[in-house]
């Protein structure tokens, strides 16, 4: 009885369990079926009781409404019921006691009916159900949403709401599924308390792990903070169903660099629980063309992004440049980036311009704390990734030493790297394996050829194969360039310069092979190794130019290419000359029509300077 | 009792419904399910009712043969039976009365048992049912017919069938779906009846509204009728799901044009209730290489829709071109649309050659109507799109500003456009835009970046991120132009004619920064235009060339590029003289190791063209 | 009872049936529904059967544990019970007599639970149940097995695995396919009494028919061992799932070649009754840009196949070379494809290089059998498709005809080729074929063109259509190569040679057309054709060429192209010479800066071959 004398009849609620019912009380109900000893009464989708023929007040036909009282909830969750019969009653409707589950706690609550609070990562409509990604405080989940093959359930949330979702909690193989029965957005104070809750969470979940570096390095110990901080974005992002596009140097280095991050974060996707196919199209691996970010390259990046967005439901990606991205040639793209609210972070061991870290969220560069091009990106790129995912750190140990040769690491580091694999993988196979990623790289063009640059670097569990594989490829580049130089060394031009310097040139286009392995400035850096084999103990440049460019290595002499180019691009009116690079290794560009004016200038900045003692 | 006395008994279709059950008369049914007071029978899928216990006449097992008579059919749709006993009747089938319903009237059928009859416009095959997409003389529908996951049913009806189906409807969100229960072809008349119902709706249903044009233009009224066949090709493609390849010229103009265009189908593609991703897969925006469309772009579109029709059951595509195809050298590629039967509408401003006429089914063209050039494609895009779906207006109104400031129109009709929307989108601001579309197309290369581009466009309804991106492209933009001016000019040579012009040549490969922005026509463009600057009031012909091609700007000259060109290719034997383009502006192609030699013609022709008063 | 006096009570397995039980026996069952004359009693999934409430002994509620006994089980499948109490009994399971069905005969089975040994093709997760596809020693089955979408389901088995598959047999339109109920790796001898089975089914099924070649050739009955060992390979690739890859020779030989094989295997995918898609996913043709497989190409393939195989589950292809893969330059592809151990085929008639063989499974070369060039790909790759797969024969019986024509074979089998088809394909309309082939291709770059392709050579059923485009294309080739023509002519440098020939030179860059058709080598040949035609009689020697190469043709001189090439390599340090071809028929690649001197000692090479008679 309630206040006013009336009888009280409970309407219990869809998703009301046993712990919702009482003894005693008085609930509607709905004839279910017959059996020759009573009738079943539903009181709800998920509960429906005996009334045993003795209790039985009328005769009735399947789906009768009828009210029943419980008389007992037995220990095997059976329900005895009496139907009673009421004249005047109040209804009083049992909303399900909701406690929110946790993602991280749903492992035990597998064939419950469970409520989520969180918010939507992503939404993708599947030719079945749609696929709603929530993420929480501590964790990310895929919830079904069926409504009719192919058709978007719940229209009305989008991404980024804070919803409340409610369903059974399926499994999968290693992964939990919500069969959504309910999802609402959230509103007003809801929204701020859960998505404080979540970004705090997030705040701690993203976190790196403390592990100590694979070598002593004073250098890595200052970029640590800037190193964690790459992870935490990183890792962020995987939690929360961002998508990542990984941009990187297309050599050993980069390569190296990119790699180790890719196993991180693959692992890390599949050990978080999405979608079967999570690791491929939430993670994309993309060499890079030139050794900064195009604005081509940009401009692709963006089209899609922005098209997954609206048809596919993706959020806008978090961009890693790995092994490029610290140089003012970046601006550009860069830009293009920041007016989408695009998050950008770097790790680069290129000489850093201060211009680019307005647009960055995080930059890892030794130049920052120090150090300078010797701590390569690849061996930054596999202590991030050990700071991502430290289960992967087995795998990718000797990245950092195959990073090291590749790039001709002179830093002290480079040794420390080295020894820690020396017995697995020496360093001359070290050098096998950059050479063969550089070759097999060129074929593969601007693709990121993941398994077989997986083999190259033996991540596969396929040792023979990856034996085999680098072997065959190192033989192919050897042979390669044998036929480069064979066909280039004629055609050097050598003369000697005021300052003592020796000066060789070589037209790439007109005297080597092109477009075939080794390109223009490999060749150059070959052939410039073999003559100061030659010249031993001599100063030594060598020019390797095409119609409009031209690609610089020395050797005992003091250059400044950047100040050259700079000094060029003013004297030369029309030249059109740019260019850049270290010091003492670099490239110009100009006006094909100017060529032989930029080089004479060239040649002469050459012979004034400073020879090394 | 039938005229042999026997007793009729009825045997009910398996879509008969309440409406085909007569009380009184006897039917066949079988036992269903029993409760303590009697047992209830099934007369077919759909109904089923209740034989009192009183009523039953023998002992029944689940599923037993049982006849029964009607004996009361209720108001909330309950059947009374009575179980009957006959030992000699004559069964009778009770077909279901079939009612066609038209698409267009499903809205208030949702979850009743329809037929409809109408073509088939698509067959889909999706891992879980086949997807048939109908076309009425009302609407269009999509009917999902399952037989087993990724399994084609009713492979024996094929695209083009006029056909009966039959099944539930089912709501989706803004959708609807049929659930097909069956599904044939008809036969004989009625498939000519049913086609020339749906031919005469559809023609009805394709005629675009009547909406005056946004300005007043006696131009744009004398071209109205073919705009607006134009309109109604377009809009017969929409209802009846046949994809739409959109190729356009990749400049400002065409871009707006395009995209009016754009906007105009998807949300029509959307409306008209078609498969949620409709308007990705029906509808292709593709910018061209050429202002023309070449054979390489007819190969590729005729490859993918050959085999979208054998793979996925699409029909072959409607081609608009817009900002191209109006000249001889899309007749090529018309030609190949043609063997194919491809159906072809134009929408250009360029000079039109009649030869293209034969192979479009629509061609609108201001020179056919007393206007010219400074018609652009898009103002005549952006009307033409609200002829399509006049809902989409206020998103477009700008366009045709942007194009008018982008093709530099000098028509009448620019001035109007650009008071039309002189308050939120100021010509200053259309030219920044139009500056902006082509800088980025120049870094999209040939794909659409159809969100960027919206971007760019204001159509995303996020004007802060619209200005944002503009000015970044607009910087970028001016920017390179300005780099590129200054390599370039200190290159230029110019010199008197006879005539009294000034002539100004620059080799564009030779001088100029090679495969970046802005491109050779473009960078002659601008050095043009400095020059007219300089040299105010004096005639002024720029010639950019290349090692086989040359792009002629003039002022103040009355050249005839198209007949120079007829006259130099008569002239210079073995000097493969091609080209063309307006009068005073366009670009000759010619044997690369001719050059010398075609220079020289047309700079003499150049020197003896009159001077403009 | 038994042996210890106890009553034995059976235990159904889930996939027992009618056959397994016995009457007079006692088995465990649940109490499922009740009706007014008795209750329904679940022995296991499958079966059930009354208990007449004469024989109930106790009260029950619905899921209670009850034993019963077998009274009777009649003719029509129902199950007569009688309820039984037990105090003590032993409980003894009764498994299904497993009889494993071969796939080959599930036709007779459809609806039944059937048993299947077999090996694991393949696993493709869709967004529904998970594909295994099931290879035995009699054909290929699709086993749909279904956790939850897009769930991997089983994920313990992998591909080769060989397992032990239960479940009902579902009929698809024209397939079959296992609903998966349990699915598990076989262990120990199992295994290879298993996989032994398949095997020597598989090669007795792989085995080709006989079928007598389409004309007499003493040739190709020497070559036919060989023809049928490939055929034997690509049957077995069909047959186990294996994705084929063919790679062809981009001329109308090498497609012709190509498109009788794909006609073959696709029709023969089908009738294996592979996956909807199975023809467009398994098997893929591709032309080749170079005369031989390239690095780039092979690189591609391998990284498409390595994916393939992690992310979709499939195995490693079988490669198919066409018109291509007997010469040298392919080994460097060749080694590639070793390391990872794909089988690769070669179907060529270009002089082979013994050098391939070590890394070829099967060889076909006219060459090997005293044959020659004039054996074409196109004769070859018919002959073998009917030996693939005899059905498709009447479709594919012209392609040698327009092989022979297209490659202007000189063999005696060319004329019966031809005679076969003289009445529907008349050697003038073959010609027209192929060079429309030709023509088509040149724009389709190196895409398949599938379906343009098949209409071309008159593959579709639209006879028709077929006419219509030859003759466009034809008419569009024709008017390109007089255009070409036309613009090389006059510049064409012509001198006698010592030794009495005519040698005619033309720079096919400066004074030619560029990136059009005709392409530089054909071009080379069109106006050699000419010049043969104009110097009747005379030898004739005609060499095109560019910056960095040179095409030959010539007549009446009896040069070596192979040893000239080996000699000027040798001569001219820095020259960076390579090539080859035919005797007389071939081209040359050299440094850019060295052609002058090239161009000249290849001149005084031809100035000294002997003269024919």
């Amino acid at each position: 009885m309630d206040e006013r004398g009336d009888t009280v009849v409970y309407r219990l609620g869809q998703d009301c369990d046993l712990d919702d019912l009482e003894e005693g009380k008085i609930y509607e109900g709905v004839v279910q079926g017959f059996a020759n000893f009573g009738i079943f009464v539903q009181l709800n989708n998920r509960l429906r009781g005996l009334v045993h023929k003795s209790n039985v007040m009328s005769q009735h036909r399947e789906r009768d409404p009828v009210l029943v009282e419980v008389l007992e909830i037995r220990s095997n969750g059976n329900i005895d019921l009496r139907e009673t019969v009421c004249d005047a009653y109040q209804i009083s409707e049992v909303v399900k006691k909701r406690t929110t589950t946790s993602i991280s706690d749903l492992g035990s609550r597998i064939g419950r009916y469970v409520h989520i609070d969180g918010e939507i990562a992503q939404i993708k409509q599947t030719s079945g159900p749609t696929i709603f990604t929530l993420v929480d405080e501590s964790g990310t989940l895929n919830a079904a949403a069926f409504v009719e093959a192919g058709v978007r359930a719940y229209p009305e949330v989008g991404i980024g709401d804070i919803v409340s979702a409610a369903g059974e909690i399926m499994q999968r193989n290693n992964q939990l599924q919500l069969e959504v029965k309910s999802l609402s957005r959230l509103e007003g104070a809801d929204v701020l308390r859960v998505r404080d809750k979540i970004e705090q969470a997030l705040d701690e979940r993203s976190e790196p792990p403390e592990v100590p570096f694979l070598i002593r390095s004073d250098l890595l110990e200052r970029l640590k903070p800037e190193m964690r901080k790459v992870a935490r974005y990183i890792r962020r992002a995987v939690f929360t169903a961002q998508p990542i596009i990984l941009r990187h140097h297309a050599d050993a280095d980069g390569i190296s660099a990119a790699v180790a991050i890719e196993q991180a974060v693959t692992a890390l996707i599949r050990e978080n629980g999405a979608d079967f196919d999570g690791e491929y199209y939430l993670f994309k691996r993309a060499p890079s063309k030139a050794p900064f970010y195009e604005i081509e390259d940009i401009t692709r990046d963006l089209d899609f992004a922005l098209k997954d967005r609206v048809r596919f439901g993706q959020k806008l990606p978090l961009i890693i440049q790995m092994d490029n991205g610290s140089t003012e040639e970046d601006e550009p793209a860069l830009m293009r980036a920041q007016v989408y609210g695009l998050q950008v972070v770097v790790v680069d061991h290129h000489h850093p311009d201060e211009v680019v870290d307005k647009y960055l969220v995080a930059h890892v560069n030794p130049y920052h704390a120090g150090g300078d091009f010797g701590m390569t990106a690849g061996m930054l790129g596999t202590e991030i990734a050990r700071m991502i995912n430290p289960s992967v750190e087995e795998n990718i140990r000797h990245l950092p030493a195959v990073a090291a040769v590749g790039d001709r690491s002179e830093a002290e580091e480079r040794g420390r790297y080295l020894d820690l694999v020396k017995e697995t993988c020496p360093e001359e196979w070290c050098m096998k394996i950059a050479l063969a990623l550089d070759y097999q790289q060129f074929w593969l063009r601007f693709n990121d050829g993941r398994e077989i640059i997986k083999d190259i670097l033996n991540l596969n569990g396929d040792p023979e194969l990856h034996r085999n594989l680098v072997n065959l490829l190192v033989e192919g580049a050897e042979r390669a360039i044998e036929m480069q130089v064979e066909a280039v060394m004629p055609h050097i031009e050598a003369r000697s310069l005021p300052n003592g310097a020796w000066l060789f040139q070589i037209d790439v286009e007109m005297f080597a092979h092109r477009f075939t392995f080794p390109p223009p400035g490999k060749t150059s850096g070959e052939v410039h190794d073999r003559l100061c084999q030659k010249y031993k103990g001599d100063p030594v440049v060598t020019i390797g130019f095409g119609p409009d460019f031209a690609v610089l290595r020395s050797r005992g002499v003091l250059m400044n290419i950047p100040v050259m180019v700079r000094e060029l691009r003013d004297e030369i009116a029309g030249g059109g000359v740019t260019g850049g690079g270290h010091l003492v290794v670099g490239s110009i560009k100009f006006l094909e029509g100017m060529r032989e004016e930029v080089l004479k200038g060239l040649t002469e900045k050459i012979g004034e300077a400073p020879i090394e003692e």
